[in-house]
């Protein structure tokens, strides 16, 4: 079989596929007689097999030109495994203990090769479910955050480089409005898509549609997401996209990926970090209250935060008489206007956090794509009841972000709902 | 001789070039005995030739490799023509009356033909330093401003346009440089480019260098600059880019156009009138005192935003059920959100008009390339007064600009000083 133009793969014609592809077959000590093969993706867009011999392992994912969890009917340019490479590779050398190493990429077959995370690793939403501590995870995730968001960004690099990669990952346009539709607007108005536990959700959903002021403000995100090139954000970092131990944390699945407000990651992982939260109640039972766990993931959250800072300002620092664009240190002279400028930046970004993480929480309880941290709760109304939590903390975030002073007011408000 | 590669043209061979090009020649009646060509770029870039034959006219403007007052010691892309000619085209089709009609590019040489327009139009600067009364201008460059930034932006296209565009433009980059160093970074240190009317400006240069909160200021607007892609703007907007005469008005040499944020042009026209009407007092006498003359300068500017408004609206509420991606008729479906999103937008590009336009002030008195307005005042001293007293408005607008809640207040303001 030639690989010159674009197959859906399957198990035989992954086989191979690997076999003519000299890096692959060596990774698997060209070993095909004990190969096995194993599709896994458990995601919503794109085929994952894992592939194991007994001298070694990989992972491949494909992009078929659809959606896969819709089907055929929502196609979706498979160019976005382009795109997912390249951040991939980009994240990867800025933040190598987090990202997996990528092997290969094929464009025309729209698939990536990568390292295999080898079991215990499990996507984190599943731990977080679990009620299983992660102690490395808020460190490990803002250094990640901090580290791509900050390199990526004006504040480290010139704009000659910024202009270019911008224009690059304009190219990625189809899943950037796959993010505006369901994320920025089907949540606000009738659409066929959305969904929530009904009965008991209804109203809610109604008064997220009825809300003037949240219009109003998810309007201005949606913009700032749109519009605003402040750094190569991963695009979709929600607690599915992070494979955790309880030693190792990986970041997966960029194929959101483009230049946009850092906040957009920022939040998306905050925000899950607090659906996981309102959940809790959820999994709860007469033996176990989960507050310890609850405890731990509200410190979880802090903690991300808190690090996140410090390291964005540590890098920012080191690097401050660097070739970034955004504060020549010939202007930003002295130590008193330097303190001025990271605070008002620090706490934009903050702003910025909540409002994203917000809006990204409200639309996993209104709209098309839900999480298992809530599906997983048989009882109806036990989840309409967490999700209505969640759903009121996030609004009230959105609409009154820049009330907050810092992260412990938030971890104050969840505590309150 | 061949034009099949880049050489800066003299009157000799561009009368060559343009018998190579029937669409050229034509417009001149294909008569060249009587052809007059003249040199008359007053501007600081590029090379513009007057061609005037008895049966037609025509003006051809070429980019050379480097910066032309400066010389080949300052190197700029001569790209910049095919940035400059794209956006005559599009801005042209949105606003035919204000836009003269390009008749040829040529990439490789770098080369546009377009309108002559004939006088009496002069340069906008110009007329306002002769105290000449333009009864339409206002209602013009509100109607340039507006149809070019409403229909280049999300409220009127989809993302998918719109990142086409964007991505195509990031290529004029080095112009976007060039604003980034001469307006938001060289007034703010020291610089060998900068100058000012010393010595009465001395302690006036060295405050602006010192101001920690102007430039916690203007760190922001030069981020917004960058990594803002909310309209095609002219990027170069001053009373130098207009050609007027008492019933025309016509916007010429967009070579800094891009993707960036709209405040941007109406600041750079409004604040460059802010500094026509500074230099008023400059340019009395004690048979004229300029009074009535100031008067018509204030109501310009009130009158100029208020039309932009009105008819930035206006195009809005015309278009509120088109494909713009910004505001879904399906969510912003009652009057009242409308209003309320309406009026946050229009908030919003009112305080980036003042900053941006601040900063145009500010850069024009400490920076490296001044107007004329002031530099044609020749007693030193008087200079001085008129330049210090836009200098400190600039300053409050650039630091207070939240705090104005319209027009008039910054009229009041110009008044206080
Ligand atoms: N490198 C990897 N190692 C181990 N498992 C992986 C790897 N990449 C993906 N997976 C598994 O495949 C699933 C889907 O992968 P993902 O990249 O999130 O695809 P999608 O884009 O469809 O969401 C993940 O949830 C995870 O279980
Ligand atoms: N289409 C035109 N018709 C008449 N004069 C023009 C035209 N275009 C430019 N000019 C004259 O040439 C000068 C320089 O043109 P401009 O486009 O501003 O060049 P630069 O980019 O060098 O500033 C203008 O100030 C004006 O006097
Ligand atoms: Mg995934
Ligand atoms: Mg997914
Ligand atoms: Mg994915
Ligand atoms: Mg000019
Ligand atoms: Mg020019």
């Amino acid at each position: 079989m030639a690989f010159s133009e674009f197959h859906p793969l399957d198990g035989n014609s992954l086989r191979e596929y690997i076999k003519t592809v000299p890096s692959l077959s060596s990774k698997l000590g060209n070993n095909f007689d004990d190969l096995t093969i194993k599709e896994v993706g458990d995601g919503n867009l794109n085929f994952v097999y894992i592939i194991v011999s007994s001298a070694g392992s990989l992972v491949i994912k494909q992009a078929l030109p659809y959606i896969r969890c819709i089907g055929e009917s929502w196609p979706m340019t498979k160019e976005r495994a382009y795109f997912e490479a390249m951040t991939l590779k980009e994240h990867g050398r800025l933040s190598p203990e987090h990202v997996p190493e990528v092997y290969h990429f094929d464009r025309t077959m729209s698939l990536i090769a990568m390292r295999y995370l080898e079991p215990p690793h499990i996507i984190l939403r599943k731990g977080l479910i679990a009620e299983i501590e992660y102690p490395f995870l808020a460190e490990h995730i803002a250094d990640y955050m901090a580290k791509t968001l900050f390199f990526t960004s004006l504040l480290f690099r010139s704009t000659t480089e910024h202009k270019r990669d911008v224009a690059e990952f304009c190219g990625n346009v189809e899943l950037c409005r796959l993010t505006e539709q369901v994320v920025f607007s089907d949540p606000y108005k009738v659409s066929q898509y959305n969904r929530w536990t009904a009965p008991y959700l209804d109203r809610d959903a109604e008064a997220v549609r009825e809300d003037n002021l949240l219009k109003l403000e998810i309007a201005e995100l949606k913009s700032k997401f749109i519009e605003r090139a402040q750094a190569l954000i991963h695009g979709d970092l929600h607690t599915g996209s992070v494979m955790v131990t309880r030693e190792s944390t990986q970041v997966i699945d960029p194929e959101f990926a483009f230049y946009g407000p850092m906040g957009f990651d920022v939040g998306a992982f905050l925000g899950n970090l607090i659906l996981a939260f309102f959940a809790q109640d959820g999994h709860a039972n007469e033996v176990n209250d989960r507050k310890t766990y609850k405890e731990w993931i509200l410190k979880t959250i802090e903690e991300t935060w808190n690090l996140f800072h410090y390291k964005f300002i540590a890098l920012w620092d080191e690097h401050r008489n660097g070739s970034g664009e955004a504060y020549l240190p010939e202007i930003y002279n002295n130590p008193e206007v330097q303190l001025l400028v990271q605070k008002k930046y620090m706490t934009d970004l903050f702003h910025d956090t909540l409002g994203f993480g917000a809006a990204k929480m409200i639309r996993r309880i209104v709209g098309v794509a839900h999480v298992e941290d809530f599906e997983s709760i048989a009882d109806a109304s036990k989840r309409a009841t967490c999700e209505r939590r969640a759903l009121d903390l996030a609004k009230t975030l959105l609409k009154e972000r820049r009330k907050f002073g810092g992260i412990t007011e938030v971890i104050a408000a969840i505590q309150q709902v």
